[in-house]
C-alpha cells in the first residue's frame, strides 16, 4: 500500500513555495512578480502578518509551471537573488514529491493504522519507509502493508544506545512521528529532526501534561477529552502545537472509556497534523505554528 | 421580562425527584414502586451507579401526578419512610417552581445579557432576583429588565465586608452566578451555598486556571480556546465542572480575538450549566459532577 | 482479529433489556420489581414515553446477575408473566454473547476498514462473519482479517438471482450492513431483515437522497457536508435515521475532495450506528429510532 | 447602543480590496505591485480559482495606508487602469466605515437580539438603520436600542403595496437582513438588493425547503438539526448560501424542543453571515459563495 502510485496528473507539474521574513510592503508583489516571469500560475496563496509593524511574514503560494521538474533550478536561482534583499528563508517544494516517514510505537496500533490507511488511500502522501519499536507487538501491522518493522527494546540503562540504534535504523527520513510511542526522546534527538519531529498527547495541552492523562482527565471531572499533535522539543508536551482536537464525555465514561473514545481523537488529530506538515502547511513561529490549511 | 409567565400547562403537575445512596439491588424497584403507589406517571428516568459494587447510585426521575401540588406532602412522606432503609438522600422539586437567581458581574455583560434572554425567551425558569456588582457599568442593563442592581465596590481593604453587604443584598435566593465576576470569592462565601455558586471560567480547565487565561492561551498557541461553567469551592478554578465546550481559532487570532470568540462559549456554557442546575439535571459527587442532560 | 477473545469478566454477567409498550403506569416498577426479585442489579437505565398521555414506553436496562447464563430461562419466564398484562415486546440479551455481522460492501473500503478495526481493537463486539460484494477489488481486505470474502457480480438482467445467492451466503447472521454498497437491495431483501439492516448513506438526509450526493452537494454549494446511518425500509433511502454527523468544507472543497473529507464522516457514522445497535441501544418506532446512547 | 463608536485606531488606516476576474498568469503581481507602489502593507490576503484552467479568480486583500480616507481616490484611480487589461470587477471599502443595514422582522425576536447585542459588543462593525416587521411585537425591542421600527402589515391582498412601502422606509441601505422575516419577499424585492438580501432558514438547506421546518424534521426522526443563512434570489430558499451549522438532537425532542435548540443555531448562523458579508468576506460565485473568514 506504501508503493509508489501512479503519477497524479494534478499534482506533476504544481509546486509549492513557502517564505518568512520580517515584514515589509513590498514582499508579496516581488514573489508574485517573480511568478509571474517564470510564467507560473499562483492556485493558491495564503499569508500572515504576526505584526504589521515589525512581525513576522510567512507565505504559503501553490502554483502550477509547466515542466516544473526542469525548471526548478531556475525558480530557485531567482528566489536566492531575492534572498538578501527581504532576509527570506524560503522552501520549494513538488508536489509530486513525497516525503519519507519514520513512525515510532510501543503497543497500541491505532494511529499507526490510521497513517496507513491515510497513505493507501491516498489521502497522505507520504511514504512510511520505517516503524520503530520499543515492543515486538506492532510487527505485524506492519509486515502487512509492507513496511520494515524494527524492535528496538528501551530499558533505563540502554536508553542511550537504544536511541542511537534507532536514528540509525531511521536515517534520513523527512519526517519522524512518534505516534503513541510511550518513550521520552533525548534533546539529542529532538535537535536531530528540527521542526520535523511530531509527536501526539492524548491531552488537549496544555492540561494533563506528563504520563497518564485519561487518569487525570478522570480525577478532574472533565466534560471532554482531547488530543494535542505538536513538534516535539527538549521541553517535555511544551513545543509548538500544530492541532488539537476534543470529545465530549459524560459522568458515565470511565478511564477506560476515555482511553477508548480518546483513541478516535487522538489518531483524527495526528493524522491531520502530518497531513499538513507534509504539504508544507505548517510553519512554526517561535512557540507557535502558523497552519495554512 | 423576568415577570411571572402564565402558568405553563406542560408543567403544572411535572415533578422531579433526585435521589442519592449507597448502591444496593432494590432501589429501583422500591422508587418506581412508590411512584406507582401514588399514583404517579414516570416520563423520563436516568441513573448512574459510579460503581455496581460499593458505588453511589444516583436517579433523577420526571413524573406527572394529578394535583401535584396538593399531593406534594403526601409524596414527601412516603420518600421519608424509605429513608432509612436506603440511606437515601433526596430533593422533590415542582417543575412550576422558579428557583430565584443572584448574579454577579463587573464590566462585560454578554453572560448577563444572555442570561436574561434566555429567562425572557422561557428558555431558562427561574427569575433573577438581584444583580450585584463591583462596578456600575452594567446598572442600564439589569434595569432595562426590571432587575435590581447594586453597585458594591470592592477593595483589597474593604473585601470583607463588601461580600458581607453582598451577601445582604443577595438573602436566600436559590443560586448564585459568577457570570464574568472578577472577584475571587471568599471560603465563607462559598461555604453559604454550597453546590449552589457557579462561576464561568474563560479556559478549558484545568488548563489556565486564574487571571488572564486569554493571554496564557495565546502564549502557548494552542488552536482551541473553551470555557468551563463549575460549583465554586473553596480552591480557586477546581471545583465540580458542570459543563465545557471549546470554539477553534487560527494562528491569526490575537488576543483580543480570543476574548471575543471566548465571549460567545462563555455565554453558551455558563447559560447551559445554569439551565440544567435549574432542571435539578446536576448532582454533584465529590469533585465531580453527574449531569442526567 | 475477528476470532473469540477471552472472556471479559467485564461482561459475563451483564445482561440487557429492551422494552416496548403502551405507555401507562406501573410498568417501570413491575419490571423494576421484577428484576429486584431475581437478584439482578440495575447498573444503567434509560426509558423514554413519546407520549405520557397514549404514547409508547421504551426501556433498556443494563444489569448484572451473578450466573446470567444459567438463569437466564428463568428471567425469560418471569418476563412472559408480564407480557400480556403489559402487552410487552421485549429482547433479552447477554452482553457477553457477540452477533454475527455480514457486511455488503463494492469498491471502496473505508467503511469495510473501520469495521474490521473496531472488531479487531475490541470497541465494536461483534464478528464479521462475512463479506460479500459486487466486485473482487476487497478480497484482500476481508482475507486479511480471516474473514471470508464472495464476490457476488450484479448486472440488471442477474440482479434476482445475485441476490437470492447472497442471502444464501450470508445465512442466518444477525445483522447486515451495507458498507458503500452500490446496489438498491429488494423489498424482499429489507423484509428478510427487518430493523437489522443498516445502510451508510452518504449525504445528511433527506437532502440529496439518491446517487452521487457529493455531486449534489458541491453543486448547491453546502457548507457542511454529511452522512446518515439508517435501517433500510423498501423506500430508498427513508429508513429511520439512526445517526448522522457533518464535516465543515469550504469554497475551495472540489466535489473530489468532498468524496474524500467525507470517507472520514462515512466510517464514523456507520461505525457508530452499528456499535450502538450490537448494544441493543437502538429502538425502531414507526419511521424514527430511539438511541439510548 | 447602535452609536457611532470613537475611531478605532486598528481600523482607521484599514482598507479592503475584493477583486474577481478570469484566471490567468500575473494577476497577483499586477495587483499586488499597484499596492505596493502606493506603499500599502499587505497585512491579509486570500485568494481563490475556481480552476486554473479557465475558471474565475477572486481575490480579498486587507491592507494598511497611511491617510487611508484621502488616498483612496488616488488608489482606485490605479485599480480603474488596471480593470481593461484584467476583465476586473473589484471593490473597494475602508474598514472604518459602517455599512447601514435594515432588519425584516415577524415575531420572533431572538436573531434581532443576537444582531443588536453584536452591534453594541463591537463585533459587528455596521448600524441598524431600521427594524420592518409585519406584527407590531418587537417595537420595544428596536426602541430600546435606539433604532426605528415601522409596522407594516402585510395580507394576501395588500402584500405589493405593503412591499412598496417597506421599501420606502428601507431607503437606501447597504444590506437589508430578513431575521425570521415570515413573508416571502417578490422577484422585484430580491431585485432591488442584489448580492445584499440575507435570509435566515430554519434548516439545513437543500434538506425542509419552505414552511415549517422544524416539524418535517420531526417527522423524518432527524439526528441534528440545522439552520442556513444564504443570499436571497427569486427561487424560494435556494440562494447562495454563506453559512450553515447543526445541533444536536435526539430522539426526546419533540417540535417544540427542535425550535428553542435552533433558535441559537439560527442566530450564530446569521450573524455570522452577515458580519462575514459585512466585513467584504463573501463573494457571490454563481450559485455558491466564496467566503474568506
Amino acid at each position: 500500500m506504501t508503493g509508489v502510485p501512479a503519477p497524479d496528473p494534478r499534482t506533476a507539474d504544481v509546486g509549492r513555495l513557502v517564505v518568512r521574513c520580517p515584514d515589509r510592503p513590498g514582499i508579496v508583489a516581488a514573489l508574485s512578480g517573480l511568478m509571474a516571469d517564470a510564467g507560473a500560475n499562483i492556485v493558491d496563496s495564503q499569508q500572515h502578518s504576526s505584526d504589521p509593524a515589525g512581525g513576522t511574514f510567512t507565505l504559503r503560494l501553490e502554483f502550477v509551471l509547466a515542466d516544473l521538474a526542469a525548471r526548478r533550478a531556475e525558480l530557485e536561482a531567482r528566489l536566492e537573488a531575492l534572498t538578501g534583499e527581504f532576509q527570506l528563508t524560503w522552501r520549494l517544494t513538488l508536489a509530486a514529491d513525497r516525503p519519507r516517514v519514520a513512525v515510532f510505537v510501543s503497543k497500541t496500533d491505532h494511529v499507526l493504522q490510521e497513517l496507513l490507511y491515510r497513505v493507501g488511500s491516498g489521502d497522505l502522501r507520504a511514504d512510511i519507509a520505517v516503524v520503530v519499536s520499543n515492543h515486538p507487538d506492532l510487527e505485524p501491522v506492519a509486515r502487512a502493508h509492507g513496511v520494515p518493522f524494527h524492535h528496538v527494546p528501551v530499558t533505563p540503562d540502554t536508553k542511550a544506545e537504544a536511541e542511537a540504534r534507532a536514528l540509525e535504523l531511521v536515517g534520513d527520513v523527512d519526517l519522524v512521528v512518534l505516534a503513541r510511542y510511550m518513550q521520552i526522546v533525548s534533546a539529542d534527538f529532538c535537535a536531530r529532526f528540527p521542526e520535523r519531529l511530531i509527536n501526539i498527547h492524548h491531552s488537549f495541552l496544555p492540561a494533563f501534561v506528563g504520563a497518564n492523562p485519561y487518569q487525570a482527565a478522570a480525577d478532574r471531572g472533565v466534560k471532554l477529552i482531547g488530543a494535542t499533535a505538536h513538534y516535539v522539543t527538549a521541553e517535555l508536551d511544551a513545543g509548538p502545537i500544530i492541532e488539537q482536537e476534543v470529545a465530549r464525555i459524560d459522568h458515565r465514561a470511565t478511564v477506560e472509556d476515555m482511553r477508548r473514545v480518546g483513541r478516535y481523537v487522538e489518531r483524527q488529530v495526528l493524522a491531520q497534523a502530518v497531513t499538513w506538515h507534509v504539504e508544507d502547511r505548517v510553519i512554526v513561529d517561535g512557540a507557535k505554528t502558523i497552519v495554512f490549511a
